[in-house]
């Protein structure tokens, strides 16, 4: 057996191995041990933020969509209305959880190649008052790009309505602070830039609005408000938790606060994005984003157009040496991503890279037109 | 550090050193190899119950609670009726969530400590044609109390109702083949007699009962029907699965085949109970349940009726020795619990006896009240 594959992810994404070791052992859900490790995450989870004092941290079973569903849930109740910001799949899906929950849902949409503009935003909250929530993913997976957090933060507040952010695949390591950014919820999850392992997902909501939002929410299983009083009241989680992915989370943020924090992690992650582009560049791949708008977590590549090329030949070749990409997910042209985040330095985006030189050569295609043309010629 | 406690608890559990090492990996989840894993998994999910052919196996991320939730919101539609027969807290749980999203329910219900009786159950669906739906727990954890399946399915059959089983404490261990117990959907999850950490539950569904499920779950993410579509359309999970906890999951059940299966898994269940529950009447110890109800999953002891008995301090002795109990969950009078099903063998229930044996003695109390009478003497 080969040694295991890097994944180039999204998330499940390459995990340190201390975080992995983390879970070699059993936990009762209701012992003292465990209260104090729950007690950890949710005192680290609301540290990296900014936000004790103001808001509080509510992990929950399952993946990233079941926390979003579980915030709109408890958050946007009957008489309100709620408006997403969609550039993107994650946006969408915003939307589909809003309208399957019966909630009031608008959408403002912009192309995903564009970043959601804080004017219009305002504009929409200024003509259409029944507006009560704002929902915004921070960086769109879909296709890598940074949405304009602190503007539309800065409008929805002035605006006076609650903000609900989606920042699935930046928590960690892009700048956030609940001090200086007013949001009401934000929403994440353990396999991403915390860089823990699958199955939890948490929320950090303000006190004030959770406080309003007892019986609000459809569903037993994602009703954060229960969630944060069983919390509150026993240390416990109302519902048997995945003990060992609550270990590996709190083994990974003490990991992360060691690497320096969101802080230093943005930065190895930038590292990796730069090396990553650069090395495509010169390969002749072209990003599907401006740079402008383009987070350093994951970068999208517009398919060569050279008919030798085929993603799956790539994804397979790339596969068998031990390099896992990721296909595209953009809704009007053909693209694959490469994730920058995990536990990844910059010299695997340089054999990465080297790798994707090695399998063009082997495969016959070229990335860049002009090069298309010239061996065409 | 001394070595980790054995739990003596109904899940999180005991498990297997191999299951836990099963996660040292990491796995991208849309990678061939995790889509296999799936597979596997849900192969031998169906296996288990003899359901092939009949049923399709959907694992969903969550705690055993979002499974029932999402089994009873796909299933249960704004037209039909569910119901729940209930004697204990898990009944309750599917009173609580059919309510809360928004179904018809009806409750049958039963003290704490007797059987759901079948004769009740096939007069309320005659008398009442607009049940369509009924909802048992076969273990109820509550207490350990086994419910007559068997029975109460050939009754839910013969009205032509569709049949929803709670078979969260008894899935892998207490006999159940769905080609001769007639059920609409089964329910459990990796952590209990499976022997697998926590973090996925599944249901095993008639594919013509799911077929007709299309639309009807209120939530996103606990919609049984589109889950299922998507391990049929690709063999993903729809949404981030925790993929160690899959790969433990996948360990678990090769090491249910290694020990010969259900059976044998239930043999050695009974031996645990049979220990416990003899060195436990030696003590003094009375069971909550007559044992012709009682499952060999969990054991409900009454409290010492004796002043200086304290559950607490009980609990905190044996876990001082590396022993974790449970506590009690009856309604109507002080009980506690110990669980009997995880990678336990007899030997490790005497050594618990014999240390609750200690522990009398050192705390200065007696279990059974005539013994306390002689001491009071």
């Amino acid at each position: 057996m080969a040694k295991p594959p890097l994944l180039f992810t999204p998330g499940p994404l390459t995990t340190q191995i201390e975080t992995r070791r983390a879970m070699l052992d059993d936990w009762g859900s209701r012992e003292p041990t465990f209260i104090a490790m729950t007690a950890e995450v949710r005192r680290r989870l609301l540290d990296i933020a900014g936000g004790q004092g103001s808001h509080v941290a509510i992990p929950l079973q399952g993946s990233g969509t079941f926390i979003v569903e579980a915030a709109i849930g408890t958050l946007v109740g009957p008489e309100d209305t709620l408006l997403v910001l969609a550039n993107g799949a994650y946006g969408e899906r915003m939307v589909e959880i809003g309208l399957r929950l019966d909630c009031n849902v608008k959408v403002l949409r912009w192309p995903e190649d564009r970043a959601v503009d804080p004017a219009e935003v305002d504009r929409a909250l200024i003509e259409d008052p029944t507006l009560s929530h704002v929902a915004l993913v921070h960086c769109e997976t879909t296709s890598g790009l940074l949405n304009p957090l602190a503007a539309v933060a800065a409008v929805v507040a002035r605006q006076r309505r609650a903000f609900i952010v989606d920042a699935m695949s930046s928590f960690g390591a892009l700048p956030l602070d609940l001090r200086q950014t007013p949001i009401t919820a934000v929403l994440a999850s353990s396999n991403k830039c915390l860089e823990g392992v699958p199955g939890i997902g948490f929320a950090l909501v303000e006190a004030k609005a959770l406080e309003r939002a007892k019986r609000v929410a459809p569903s037993l299983s994602l009703d954060l408000y229960d969630q944060w009083r069983g919390f509150e009241s026993n240390g416990q989680w109302r519902f048997t938790p995945p003990v060992q992915v609550v270990a590996a989370l709190l083994e990974a943020l003490r990991l992360l606060e060691a690497e320096g924090g969101p802080a230093a992690r943005g930065a190895r992650y930038a590292a990796n994005f730069r090396t990553l582009a650069d090395g495509m560049a010169t390969l002749g791949f072209r990003l599907f984003l401006d740079e402008s708008i383009q987070a350093p977590i994951i970068a999208t590549f517009r398919s060569p157009q050279d008919p030798r090329f085929r993603f799956d030949d790539l994804y397979a070749a790339l596969a068998a040496r031990g390099f896992i990409i990721y296909p595209g997910k953009l809704t009007r042209e053909p693209s694959f991503r490469i994730g920058c985040i995990g536990a990844l330095e910059p010299e695997d985006f340089e054999q990465l890279v080297a790798a994707i030189g090695e399998i063009m050569a082997e495969q016959g295609f070229v990335a860049a037109p002009e090069a298309a043309a010239q061996i065409s010629r």
